[in-house]
């Protein structure tokens, strides 16, 4: 199955079915892409109305390709797909990626066309990404098979992506922030490969330290639980679920075209496989940065280091109002600071060193606390003030996060004074924000990360395997209650219900009279108790 | 008094008592400031030590001074501080800027001193900002009576600032994205002027149309609260106040040495006085900006214009999980955007105008929500995908943003590729966002504006000037509920009790019998009912 999928994201040859010498189409912009970006392996351009597109010979379908296809990339019209699928199978290619739109979308015809596109390919043991998709990054094999303005960098996060328009986006910005990725996939309407198998396959993925995920829907459920648990506790897995209000929900259908679901089942699942949710755009990659340079809080409690009481109350509010709470300092702690610091500090958490603090007294506080067993982690606020070393206490964080297994978070606040600075946090791989609320922010990402991954451990491996609900009991209790014209059931029916479902619940039976009672309880060894 | 403050804010001749030749110190880097940033008016260094400092006569004193002093600055150790103060008295200074620390945090022998400046400088009728503050910058005159390393730009926010600290910062931060200042003020420990006095101030300053304020403690409500109320109308005043969380009002407290008080009882007065309340720095400059730029929206009905499914659901869950709503587009609006718009548009908001919108389709559906009464404002979401038109799209946007009264709000998502339209929309008065979530955010944060405002003219126009409590009364009730060992209050007398204060409560009386109370009755006029 696997190896299916590497004939998807490591093609050593790629047709593009479709691909155009129209400027501006999708066709040319992907087959472009590919070229640009320096695709090493065999490249066939599939048009049957020009013999070469953008200087590489092109061929009038499949079968006329001369080497093995790996993977075709297929842009050609909706209604040409299920064709083309068949051509390809018979071609013997590896996987597809169905870039085309206007399936799922376009009604009956269209849930047609699926039946038939997936039937043709599990015929030939094809796998396939899409439809509806913007399409793949593999940047370290130079590998742009999309039709976006943008190629992702080298790096180690797997970004998964249920919305194509969002991707260009994100492409840009981690272009501007120099995040890269080990594959960035455009997934579109899943009628074949979804999350739990692009998981599964991230998840043994050598390159891969991290999985995001944008998510609007979900069709299989148990999989993707299942999947994420296999590899939340060696991977953090990163979830942005749209649709979390009701109102949102309606939007992602009337988008999707599917059921976005009950966002507090949603909410549950993603605790109970241990992965991460954030709600912002801009939590996604904060998370994923901070998870892959610094290690997980044992437990919730943050000391604040920082030269300016201001912000250290400002990541107080925001950590202790949303799930955090403020480390108590040791009596040996707060005596180790009174040495190492000025009279007038703070002498409790925020540890504030006061505004001429220097990177020796920065270090010394740090290290204090980091000593501390109340301590989970310690996020560091620095303002630039007359003196202060902005680069110097950047450099002293470094090399305390080279020596220590708690996590270390910075809020260098400001711009051009901390630039530098903040080169050396990113390179130090301490990961640093403008702003304090987002340095707690962060903080809490990464412990709801541990914590959900303590639930992991507590909780059942898997749901059962045999299941066996009964269904026709439960069938009956409900159809029972509708016919006397209720819409509600009575609590011995309601617990039966649940019992048909394999939860425990007390042992219920309605007695008519004290005697028919006393006899119950006789029955369930109680006689002693009444 | 206004006449006072303009001594202190827009000065004619400054004197620096303590301006120093030493390199990196307060003294120094103030006194270059006022000389780099192009103070037009005299300016007297005062140093007893130095013939001149920077190249500039230096006098002994400021008794030596020749000419008239509008503002003195002092930053000479605390102790000195009181000495300086009577002889600016003596000398006819206007007003004074104490930059010095060390009074409020030095116990008594500090409070003893604040006496003795106060009683000195009310003698002599100068008012007072500081002590223990970072200075005040004027840019429109040129004047950076601050030791911060940068100088704001001109522009049209006063922003009043309790923590020094955080002053650099945004000044950094401001710098970068070309927010500009008609005023920075950090006040300091507040002897003598706070914020109520600045509210006043600024509220009439021609130059100032939006009041920014970070708060950590408010010592005189009642002022505060008048003020606020008289001028919330006119300019936006907008309020980060630290210490929401029990923990960070316990922080708060170490570092101001002020009680930061129940947030509960802030919350309520800054409803009250039609302020917006925001939660984080990065949402203090993006609520200004976006209320100079834009009308307030009238209700909290928002519409979203996007051509991506999945930032406009992201979009659509802030909204509407805090306060916010999704504007429900009438049956008219509808069919004008299924007449402008390909078919399958998302047929309600949010509004899905598809990948391959042009900025003509986007101004039409943006028209037609701005058309709908149901509509309070439009957030229009922007992602690059293959045929999107970023800066025509924007000047379209602009261009709309003219004729409206409702407000417009963009978000432009990604970098580089949106750097140019971002400009024009910045240009264009439309305040944008790299993300949409930033963008619903505003949103609701104008709408927290209109609806605090509406709160101010429904309730009374000011406290009961005259209000004297029955406190003797009150204490007796409490008094003898603790005679007879009681922590609590029986019904009538916390009833009572509140009727002390004029709170209106139901008229209550004891019956021991049903005699008694069928006469009780009687008397209250209630026989017909009994």
């Amino acid at each position: 199955m696997i190896n299916q999928l590497d004939k998807i994201f490591k093609p050593r040859s790629i047709a593009v079915i479709g691909a155009s010498t129209r400027e501006n189409t999708v066709g040319s912009s992907l087959f472009k892409n590919l070229i640009d970006c320096g695709f090493k392996g065999g490249l066939y351009p599939v048009n049957a109305k020009n013999k070469e597109v953008l200087g590489i010979p092109a061929y009038e379908n499949i079968a006329a390709v001369p080497g093995p296809v790996d993977l075709a990339v297929i842009i050609v019209p909706a209604k040409f797909v299920p064709g083309v699928v068949e051509e390809c199978g018979k071609a013997g290619v590896g996987g597809l990626l169905i870039i085309s739109a206007g399936f799922q979308e376009a009604g009956e015809d269209g849930k047609a066309m699926v039946k038939q596109v997936l039937a043709t390919s599990r015929k030939y043991g094809m796998r396939i990404v899409g439809p509806n998709c913007l399409g793949i990054i593999n940047p370290k094999l130079g590998m742009n098979a999309t039709f976006a303005n943008k190629m992702a960098l080298p790096g180690n996060i797997a970004f998964i992506s249920q919305s194509g328009a969002l991707c260009s986006s994100i492409l840009d910005w981690a272009a501007d922030q120099n995040v890269g990725f080990s594959h960035f996939v455009s997934i579109g309407s899943m009628i074949d490969i979804g999350f739990a198998e692009l998981i599964d396959y991230f998840g043994t993925n050598q390159e891969t330290a991290c999985i995001l995920i944008y998510m609007e829907s979900l069709t299989n459920a148990r999989q993707f639980m299942s999947a994420a648990r296999a590899f939340a506790r060696s991977k953090p897995i990163i979830i942005l679920k749209s649709g979390k209000s009701s109102d949102g929900t309606k939007a992602a259908m009337s988008h999707t075209g599917t059921l976005a679901g009950n966002d507090a089942a949603f909410e549950a699942a993603f605790k109970r496989a241990g992965c991460v949710r954030v709600e912002r755009i801009s939590q996604l990659f904060n998370c994923a940065q901070a998870l892959s340079m610094q290690p997980r809080p044992a437990g919730n409690r943050l000391a604040i280091v920082t030269n300016a009481g201001g912000p250290g109350v400002l990541a107080t509010d925001y950590l202790t109002t949303r799930g955090g709470q403020l480390a108590e300092l040791s009596p040996e702690t707060i005596a180790k600071l009174s040495e190492a610091l000025p009279a007038h500090w703070s002498h409790g958490n925020p540890v504030d060193v006061l505004g001429d603090a220097s990177p020796v007294e920065y270090r010394k506080a740090i290290e204090a606390c980091l000593a501390d067993p109340n301590v989970d982690g310690v996020l560091t606020i620095l303002t630039t003030q007359t003196v202060t070393d902005a680069t110097g206490t950047a450099e002293a964080l470094v090399a305390i996060g080279a020596k220590t297994r708690k996590p270390l978070i910075a809020s260098w606040m400001g711009e051009r004074d901390v630039w530098q600075a903040r080169e050396i946090l990113e390179n130090g791989k301490v990961p640093n924000y403008r702003y304090p609320e987002s340095g707690a922010d962060v903080f809490l990402q990464m412990w709801q990360y541990t914590r959900n991954l303590q639930l992991l451990y507590e909780t059942p491996p898997e749901a059962p395997h045999r299941f066996a609900p009964k269904r026709d009991a439960a069938w009956h209790i409900i159809r029972n209650a509708l016919a006397e014209g209720r819409h509600y059931l009575l609590e011995n029916e309601a617990k039966a219900l649940l019992g048909c479902y394999g939860l425990p619940v007390g042992n219920v039976q309605v007695a008519t009279s004290a005697k028919e009672a006393g006899k119950f309880a006789e029955e369930a060894g109680l006689s002693g108790l009444c």
